[in-house]
């Protein structure tokens, strides 16, 4: 008996013997009895847990005093009805809270009313109107946004619960909640019955509710999906994901199981699994009060708990996620998700002290135990500064399937992707990179073409730019093949490969490496793509030495960009810029981009630098003199301004097979405007080269304008750790163990 | 006898019987005997004072224990030779001042070797190697920066003028400073014998080191000018203006007399009177303390102290000041001078409460008696709010050609310039505007185009698109007649002419108008454009109300910018865009602008609507149903991309002479992309039209998305406060007294 198998029939135990025995009182989700009369016992004493308490009061409060706003449903997200439903929920699950919390009836009046009101419409509402979504609800366009109504409303209904009479109950479940959890799971297998963010909160809204009204059917569909479906495997979703995929998996546990790698990174990315964080976790909590027994935050070896410091790792200094795939810039651990999140990975997870800071800087907690826990927490000055890590994290359910590696060292962080596709939200840019320094981007991942819930873009949801720019291979830092993106950009294909890590080696704070290859982005071609990330004392700040090896059966036109932000300061070669400005090219993202200048190496070296943000930045390449070098900007081809005008430098390598691009990308001194002092503006990069490129080793030399010479040899076909290598380069001996050598450059 | 000969011959008095008597000790500039001991009292006891004085010694420490640096000079701005001479000049001051209050020999000696090593190279030194300037100094590029460092080394010689032997201070003045004020002053009459910030610089510069050599003969040149300079009237600067006018000021009593206008604006603008503040202001503390009887702070109505008042109201939200002319983006009163202007403002000026705010925000004082003052005051916890106010500054020595004003409501600053030419860094902008929010720029003037003091940016210096781009008019938020810009763009029109005040009116804080005429900048075209900064409760914040009436003797094509920065998220007109960019004109910095997309307006009223920092923007526009609506992009012929890629809108009206432009402004809603709620993101303005258009009169109606309808009349002609007028719109009868009226619309 595997342990699925077991795991099963542990929970038809637990539903045959404990349901019948087990307390029927309420709140029984995220607030208990207990819970709650310890709240009242700390009210007063607890700095931000007071806060929070007052100010979700004060938003209740307004919002009651407006009356109840029942809008028939129309318009799609950003627009009044959408958001108008969404405040709905969100304010009643608040209200249950009050109520429990404050004891006062005029929360759960509020709540019964607004619920009562919702259980004369429903039954009257056909389909949304909004054709758009494969799955469209009746509240919302979306059956996605119905599901976040119901995983909040059944808060909000488990709070007055006891409260309600056995006749308003009765109405509530029959009109409602019942018919409401049949359309978005029976109704819409196509939703609920995939692995995906969408049936997560799907698949919660159904468990919330049935843990509410101790429906057992109704929760084992919820956490074990639906038996039957109907569904064909080419059907698709609007992102153009597959709806169901061989051996599917379905259910919450589903969902626990398929996207998580065991390091808790979410193979849709950090701005997903943000959003689905929240339905994950406030489940797990309901779970680990309504069913004890199901141990659901050790499932998996914690990896729900585990995932929270994941997904904290991967932020930038802001606490911003990085937009890696579909995510939207500025989203951050300062969203709602991650208060309750942050406050349940504390509360559940053993009181890391880190997440203390984390919460300070939230400066709010979530009304529940878990937010009484970590407000005494802080209270109790047991805060400590959450540090990041240089992580690599796996990704794929089994952690087989590629990665994320984050390589940090004092303000600068590289981000370096050679995961899966990514589901559905996936990009479409094996090897890219992004850097991030202090909180602002330096060389940038483009995120996603979509303006969330501004309705005035294309009704808030993914704009055709999305598809047509944000996933090509050129919007990102990685290398396109004859203007092609990688996989041709058919998710059928992206969605069954994904990059293999190479060597990952951080034993020295000062010298951190991640290297990967990808060979199906382009059949007969394959990339081998290193990243070090060195502080050296030549060198003001850690500089990154990015190794781009490329071999090919066939000549190709090789293109690698590098998206960097701010005002160019000084190049040093030749281009020539247009009179008018004309597309890149015809398809594949290309038609995106103008080309605002074209010239080529005169030297050895090419090299720009730019200022952004009072920072001055360098890039420094090993040239090929045949080499183009193309300064593009985005824009083209985009006739409601949905993108924005960011510039790129193109270096465009033709009619070769395989070939190195080498670049040193440094962060290097300040401008003032207030002190009008430019300091350190020049790049400390003397000369960039290859020294060596055979199958088995590449070397390249970095010289510092001080004088000194590095060498790093990567081993390109053996990674062990324990392997001796020995190379002769330029009549000098290099004896080293394990997959690179770093030193000065024997003379 | 009028008042500036009265003047002289009081200063000659002084000269020939005072200077006998005087006191001979030191320091007497900046500190004075008296000054030190009663710092040196206080130390310990006044925590901003400590801090200021601790972080400088800590930086001269720093500095000290490098060494000496001396390199002979050859680099422009943001070079090694530029910014270490001027790094020098600095450290020495500081060195000096800690001499004194620390009584520690090792600040003197450091002085007197780098002194003595200048006074070593000095005479070595030919004209500095750097072609570019109308006037090169020996150190520097520019007599300008050698002035810089004279002002600066003046005060450093004083602090330890009695601690060096009289052997040393022979040295020192025969070898390097009598030669150095004869070489910026004789040397380069062009650079001394004008009304200029250059001269400024350079008349202060003899001033102190006059002052502490005693020396009345160059102190006179200080004051009053060279006497014989033999300059032609047509001779020009490197910026086109002109080196002398007829009756030409100099001197500094000249340079004090002209450029400030008696509201303490200073013509060129606040980024050049911040520039300037910093001589004109410690020269004046350098002669109140050892010239009292010249009563410094007293001339010209004070106008040296309220300039400082007056320039912290040029500055947003954030303390950066407003970028009229040639100001660069980003400078603030954060900087080193504004700190001296700030301290000696209080101190001098009645110790106003106000100034404690800034100095408290500034976080640092200048080591002197009026930075301790400044200190005492915050420990004594006597700050006040600075509040900023709506103003309307008038231009001109007698105030009287044209002004600025600023318009305050809230967080909505709206700026006006109808000033005059401002000398040789003034843009050929007239009745042009910006808007700015909590200070983030809304509708943007483009500042200059020159990165102060970055060398690889055409050696930190002007670059040509400041002359091409940054100085022509379409670069600004006003009207462009037949694509040539206002007075033909050239220096010897605009600086005779500027525009007039028609009305200023706050007396109503809900309802502040501005207005004004430009009858010159296109002879035969008269231009007369009105703001008004409107509270309605129909609206969310102020919004504003631009009414720009044209009247011509000709028909003409206009042209009306607006550069919204941000992102477009909705228009109302259908338009085309281009599958290759071309520049939307030829030349006068219409070169310089892509033409992104091009429409027509589809009704009444011409809107568009963006997204920035978070906040919704429109502008709502009258529209001709005829108007072309272009979307430009700055950027074309830009071939070391010196400019930013910002956008504009601008409205084109063709073959006509008499018109009104009538626009609404509105800021709105907020979007978070934390919470992803998108908040009042539409215009709340339904319609706007003119109703009424004479000689006499100009009548706009606004109608609000709630249904009411406000009219606005403007009287174009008669500005008087008592003037009774009566008017018939649509059948109805509007009486009132005054310039304008405004209500709401009889129905």
């Amino acid at each position: 008996m595997n342990r699925k198998t077991y795991h099963f029939f542990c929970l038809l135990f637990v539903f045959c013997f404990h349901t019948l025995i087990q307390a029927q009182e309420h709140p029984k989700l995220i607030l208990t009895k207990q819970g709650v009369e310890a709240i009242r016992a700390k009210l007063g004493t607890v700095p931000l847990f007071d806060a929070s308490l007052s100010k979700i009061k004060d938003e209740v409060d307004a919002e009651i005093a407006t009356g109840i706003h029942m809008p028939i449903p129309k318009d799609y997200s950003g627009g009044y009805t959408h958001e108008r439903h969404k405040k709905n929920f969100l304010i009643l699950q608040k209200s249950g809270v009050l109520f429990q919390i404050l004891d006062d009836e005029k929360y759960a009046v509020y709540v019964r009313d607004v619920l009562m009101s919702y259980a004369e419409m429903y039954p009257t509402l056909p389909v949304h109107p909004k054709e758009r979504s494969y799955a469209r609800g009746k509240l919302f366009w979306q059956c996605l946004n119905d599901s976040n109504w119901l995983v909040y409303t059944s808060q909000a209904y488990d709070c007055i619960y006891d409260w309600l009479s056995k006749k308003e109950r009765k109405k509530l479940e029959k009109d409602l909640f019942k018919p409401f959890a049949d359309f978005i799971s029976k109704g819409n297998p196509q939703f609920f019955n995939r692995v995906h963010n969408h049936s997560t909160w799907g698949n919660v809204a159904l468990g919330m509710i049935a843990l509410v009204m101790d429906d057992d059917q109704l929760l084992n569909r919820a956490l074990y999906g639906l038996k039957v479906d109907n569904l064909s495997e080419d059907m698709k979703d609007n992102d153009g994901g597959f709806i169901k995929t061989k051996d599917q998996k379905i259910g919450f546990f589903g969902n626990l199981d398929e996207p998580f790698s065991p390091d808790g990174y979410y193979t849709e990315g950090p701005y997903y699994q943000r959003y689905a964080m929240y339905p994950f976790l406030i489940f797990g909590q309901a779970l680990h009060n309504a069913k004890p027994e199901l141990k659901i935050f050790e499932y998996n070896d914690g990896v729900l708990l585990k995932s929270v410091e994941t997904l904290l790792n991967l932020t930038d200094a802001d606490g911003e996620f990085f937009p890696i795939n579909d995510g939207q810039k500025g989203m951050s651990y300062y969203s709602r998700e991650l208060v309750t999140a942050v406050d349940i990975a504390y509360h559940f997870g053993g009181e890391n002290a880190q997440l203390l800071s984390i919460a300070e800087k939230q400066d709010r907690v979530v009304l529940n135990d878990a937010g009484l826990s970590i407000a005494i927490g802080i209270k109790e000055g047991r805060s400590e500064p959450f540090l990041k890590k240089t992580v690599n994290l796996l990704d794929g359910s089994d952690g087989t399937e590629g990665g994320i590696g984050i390589l940090r060292k004092d303000d600068m962080e590289l981000i370096f992707k050679y995961a899966a596709q990514g589901l559905s939200h996936g990009h479409y840019d094996k090897l890219s990179f992004s850097v991030f320094e202090k909180g602002d981007e330096v060389l940038q991942d483009y995120g996603l073409a979509r303006f969330v819930n501004i309705e005035q873009k294309g009704g808030g949801n993914y704009l055709k730019e999305n598809t047509t720019w944000a996933k090509q291979t050129i919007a990102h830092n990685t290398l396109v093949q004859n203007e092609t993106s990688h996989f041709q950009g058919k998710y059928e294909i992206g969605s069954k490969n994904h990059s293999v890590l190479h060597f990952f080696d951080t034993s020295d704070e000062n010298l951190q490496l991640i290297s990967a290859k990808e060979k199906n982005a382009y059949p007969g071609t394959e990339m081998h793509r290193t990243f070090a990330l060195i502080m050296d004392n030549d060198y003001e700040k850690p500089y990154i030495l990015d190794i781009l090896k490329i071999s090919s059966e066939t000549n190709n036109q090789y293109d690698l960009p590098f998206y960097f932000l701010g005002q160019v300061m000084e190049v040093n070669f030749d281009y020539e810029v247009p009179k008018t400005l004309g597309q890149l090219g015809a398809a594949n993202g290309y038609q995106h981009l103008w080309l605002e200048g074209k010239g080529q190496p005169k030297s050895k070296n090419t090299k720009l630098s730019w200022l952004n943000n009072q920072k001055f930045y360098s890039i420094t390449m090993a040239a090929n003199l045949q080499d183009e070098l193309l300064f593009a900007r985005i824009g083209a081809n985009d006739p409601s301004f949905n993108l924005r005008r960011d510039p790129a430098l193109i270096v465009r390598r033709k009619d070769i097979s395989n070939t190195v691009f080498v670049s040193v990308i440094e962060s290097h001194g300040s401008y003032s405007p207030v002190s009008e002092f430019a300091v350190n503006a020049s790049s400390s990069v003397a000369a960039l080269q290859v020294v060596l490129d055979t199958v088995d080793f590449t070397a390249v030399e970095i010289e510092s304008e001080k004088g000194n010479t590095k060498l790093l040899i990567v081993s390109n076909v053996n990674a062990s750790k324990e392997q001796k290598h020995e190379l002769e380069i330029e009549n000098n001996k290099y004896n080293w163990t394990g997959p690179y050598y770093f030193g000065q450059l024997k003379k």
